[in-house]
């Protein structure tokens, strides 16, 4: 197959690197900034670079720009697509975007499969992509609609580099659990770091500063799109997550110790059910 | 030298078997209950078992009990160390014992260090106790009074045993310090494990979740005891999160990009400025 990957930052970049790696298909490197572009083919991670005209040979379409560029870029190149080829793009965020790509699919022919690859790393841009990026992962599919032999097709490609497991989701769900699983440890690390304490660590700290600390290293500018377009369950994870912190530091203010053993029983209990 | 270790769980168990690896001291294993004492004696992982009367031949005791057992183990046996011996505790807080065990050492002639070994693990007891846990890590003395020799000793053999770096530091500091690098990352893994969504979160998580989430599965006695003797420095840094997340809270809430944008700006500038 001819695969085009649109975006070659860090999730873009791994996806041509693991395609390389673990597959025959050809693969196609389409990038704004053409340095990188010639980076990426300079290393072998695309056999070719594209521009939008690429994107009437290519079978399989991967959108890794930030959730509204995916749109833009489609509203913009989408009569170019070839009929029937698959388009998924790569973003955290999905009931803001899926239903406008799920409308321009049907307006030019192609079929649009919403996807989310669960990993990533406290860095970014085409020099932090590896081909091992995906490997044991989760890869969300939020079907949209499409038949289940494209959902499918899709599921195959991802296994076959790397991914360990597949999720189907809708939209709305994936958008409640992201905003647990991944945006409120990134709210977290932030807030946890703007402690005046922070700067003065060395020495005093291990392995619980670094683990919950280590996503504060953020993209500010990709995380507020995502956290912005995702307003409504974010808001109600940050509100839970308030209110517990605020039971606990009760519970302490009061000097309760039966209180705040329980408490802390709560979070022993549940980590312990998922056996992790 | 006899180096006498009281209490084999993780912490203890760990400096019996550091010593064992790295140095040729003569190690006594001290354990209230006797299958754990004799279950290490089986693994090497210590010379001898020992009780209070074992304390009259140690040149180092290292205690390694809950907070407030270390004080009462001295208050009851304090008169059976040998004159002139190094007594370190091990504990994840100081205001709280370090001026008591100070006392009880003039009045038994023995020498009291306070120090507390920067490595842990989300498991307990002696199975979970290893080697290299103290690989790398920081080892904190709080000298308290003590002289520079018996400082340097105790330094001394904390870097033998594979500790990579030594802090000097106050009671209060450290105990205001650990608040921010280990108490509240405590805090806040309970507190995200206890949203609703948690039980969920399989196929839908990455490492952000693995990191935010993995002290939850706390000890809650312990660190029970570990809070609410350093309830005010950690009421404090509490107090800070709860006001940071509630500025990131309402950035998402009044849809404000920008200030949004600033304040996880604020986050990446630290963990930028630390080099992390």
């Amino acid at each position: 197959m001819n695969i085009a990957i649109i975006g070659l930052g860090i999730i873009g970049g791994s996806f041509c690197k693991a395609l390389k790696k673990h597959t025959k298909h050809h693969v196609i490197g389409i990038n704004r900034t053409p340095g990188v572009a010639r980076e990426a083919l300079a290393q072998g991670a695309v056999d070719e670079i594209g521009d939008a005209q690429s994107l009437g040979k290519a079978d399989v379409v991967f959108l890794c720009m930030y959730p509204q560029a995916c749109v833009d870029y489609i509203r913009e190149n989408g009569s170019k697509i070839k009929k029937g080829a698959i388009v998924t793009d790569s973003s955290g965020i999905k009931s803001a975007i899926c239903p406008q790509l799920k409308e321009l699919s049907q307006k030019h022919g192609f079929v649009f499969v919403g996807s989310h690859p669960m990993a990533g790393k406290e860095k970014n841009g085409f020099e932090a992509s590896e081909a091992q990026l995906y490997e044991g992962a989760s890869f969300i599919i939020t079907p949209c609609g499409a038949d289940d032999r494209h959902v499918e097709a899709l599921a195959e490609l991802a296994r076959s580099i790397g991914f360990g497991q597949i999720k189907l989701s809708t939209p709305e769900e994936h958008d409640r659990m992201i905003a647990f699983t991944s945006q409120l440890p990134h709210v977290l690390a932030c807030a946890y770091v703007m402690s005046p304490s922070c700067p003065n660590h060395k020495g005093f700290s291990a392995g619980s500063y670094r683990d919950v600390s280590r996503v504060a290293n953020i993209n500010s500018r990709l995380w507020s799109e995502l956290f912005l377009e995702n307003r409504e369950p974010l808001t109600e994870e940050l509100d839970i997550f308030a209110e517990n912190i605020r039971k606990i530091a009760d519970a302490v203010k009061q000097n309760d110790r039966q209180k705040l053993e329980n408490l802390l029983e709560q979070g022993h209990k549940v980590k312990e059910m998922l056996g992790e």
